[in-house]
């Protein structure tokens, strides 16, 4: 087995499950290089705490598994088929009994667990999802690598994207020379990429649109790029034109807020202790009931992932840590500024692995 | 309340469901027009048998909501709050005992699950799964015109991939153009689109990725449109350059499979009928092995919703369903071919809404 799948199996050892059920599928890519959406169909890997691991997915997807290097036995099913059925069968053909699951709680819906409980009665669930989180959480150095290179080719998207600013081009003008030129470099989005001019940026979370680019609009790109699975998400807020100086004194509180949390992370710091630093930069300016969101999130395989970079996480920075730290200022009907890196904690302090520039771009 | 809401709440009525707790953003978007992807933040709508719903989202989203006509209570927390706590007091001050709440047992996980156990104990959980499914199936004349602008929308472009075939360009640059040019045109992808040659179709599900365009392959384009939430789905397999007769014999099968399924729809037919028709044409060939998934699925909101079109469905079709029918042969190593339409089930038989041309198409 792989270190992974190893390191996984010892803890079913030590607290004496007898099998995980893995569901998501970006647990399921940790363990296994498949990468598989498999929309509303069944796709498990069966951990043992011995035994061989089994992957359950499509049939038609078997010889993908195979091709990125799964060695192990993988249970195909095609539409006809029920897949809880074969999957029982099998489970039973090489376990004698099974009084503990493990499950991914946060994954795993009702029908599933329902299938579960029937076909293995008397058995008791476990959550998973903290050991995953914490298997997940220290990257590797290959893991590292393959972020850092997403993390280039997010620096690339925003250049792309302040280049391609004009007036009367919309937000999704952007986003399509974006998302163009990304795919030319072999990679792909991590997540739907945000162009927002003005008040449409006021919401963290808008959609863009046709609204076209205006003199003294800020304009927020909000981009991930996904490079051979890990992920990247990065923000960077330039102003289109003259703007007036309290956008400008905006900015540069949110610049300052993201700047003063950065510069603390090291190993030892708690998590909270940087969302703090950023709203306290940002409340002491009077802007602290438009920062409505937590500082940042864990990234890797996927785009948002453990841990939470929030005002109540106690965790604490340990080296292979990678994270974003993104404040912003959404004024409703006015503007939206956020700033947002992703950073690795070293042995020393920080690396940060976005680095486009962040003093104040005036454009056009 | 809407008027879906209201069907609805009649049949939580009929059932004596205290409540529904609806957690999935397309059934979310369903009721309320609110598009939200709240990853793993906690996205609710609370309907009950009479009083007014109540909409629980981050608070950062509540503007989001009511910008887009959502007139009842929204629930909004911060990253700091327990949403599960608010939501819990917020119930309990509106109804009094919660005997039976309804759920998507499909959707919702199984620790969202453990807190309505926990704060609403002695409470039995209803599939609310299918009445939301069979809710979902009949389309309205406003989401038919809708679903038809994306079908518009991604017939452009797969003739934007075709156009821009060429030797020695790759799978990710025929995509790169095709995104480009939705987003140009205001819409977006509604799954991240394949293009796959030669080998590299056998699998259905491939990952597009550097491989260029080479003489005599044939070149798989699967491609969906979403055009304000309603998504299209469509598969054109083309030649590039001369290909061998038994390429050749291998689309005209697949065609025919397709056309005997689509030739078939009308109200009154069974899904099963329709994808034993298209098997049977494709095992008499000699490629039954080969074609490795169910015929069809529904479409609308989700790109994959019900009903699944396989063998074993027993639904009858009625007017206003919309599903795709894409048989597909897939020879490992060698091939891959698909023909996937969406078509509507009118009063009479069928309205097929993907029009890009099907005859063999032989490019370069």
């Amino acid at each position: 087995m792989n270190e992974r799948l190893e390191s996984f199996s010892s803890w079913l050892q030590d607290r004496e499950i007898d099998a995980a059920f893995i569901s998501s599928p970006d647990n399921v890519f940790y363990f296994t290089k498949f990468r598989c959406e498999p929309h509303e169909r069944l796709l498990g890997l069966v951990v043992f705490q011995e035994a061989d691991p089994l992957l359950i997915c499509p049939e038609m997807e078997k010889d993908d598994a195979q091709k990125v290097g799964w060695m192990y036995e993988i249970l195909g099913y095609r539409d006809t088929d029920d897949p809880w059925d074969l999957t029982e069968k099998k489970i039973k053909s090489r376990i004698s009994q099974i009084q503990t699951w493990a499950v991914e709680k946060d994954h795993l819906n009702i029908a599933r667990f329902e299938e579960l409980t029937t076909r293995f009665p008397q058995t008791s669930f476990i959550r998973a999802d903290e050991k995953l989180n914490e298997l997940r959480l220290i990257k590797d150095p290959h893991e590292i690598q393959l972020i850092k290179r997403a993390c280039e080719l997010v620096d690339f998207a925003v250049e792309v994207g302040v280049h391609e600013l004009a007036e009367g081009k919309t937000e999704l003008d952007i986003i399509a020379a974006i998302d163009y030129e990304i795919k030319k470099k072999g990679a792909g989005m991590s997540f739907d990429p945000l162009v927002l001019t003005g008040p449409n940026a006021a919401s963290p979370h808008g959609v863009p649109g046709m609204t076209q680019i205006e003199q003294g609009h800020f304009v927020l790109m909000d981009l991930g790029v996904v490079y051979e699975g890990y992920c990247s998400d990065i923000t960077r807020t330039v102003a289109f034109g003259e703007i007036s100086d309290e956008q400008r004194r905006m900015y540069e509180i949110v610049l300052e807020a993201e700047q003063r949390a950065v510069s603390m992370i090291k190993p030892g710091i708690r998590a909270r202790d940087l969302d703090e630093a950023a709203r306290k930069v940002i409340t002491e300016a009077g802007f602290g009931d438009f920062f409505t969101h937590r500082l940042g999130h864990g990234l890797g395989i996927s785009v948002h992932e453990y841990p939470s970079i929030t005002g109540t996480n106690e965790l604490t920075l340990e080296p292979g840590m990678i994270f974003t730290v993104e404040p912003g200022i959404y004024v409703p009907n006015t503007a939206g500024i956020r700033i947002e890196d992703d950073v690795l904690v070293t042995t020393e302090n920080v690396e940060i692995l976005t680095t486009y520039p962040k003093t104040l771009q005036m454009i056009g």
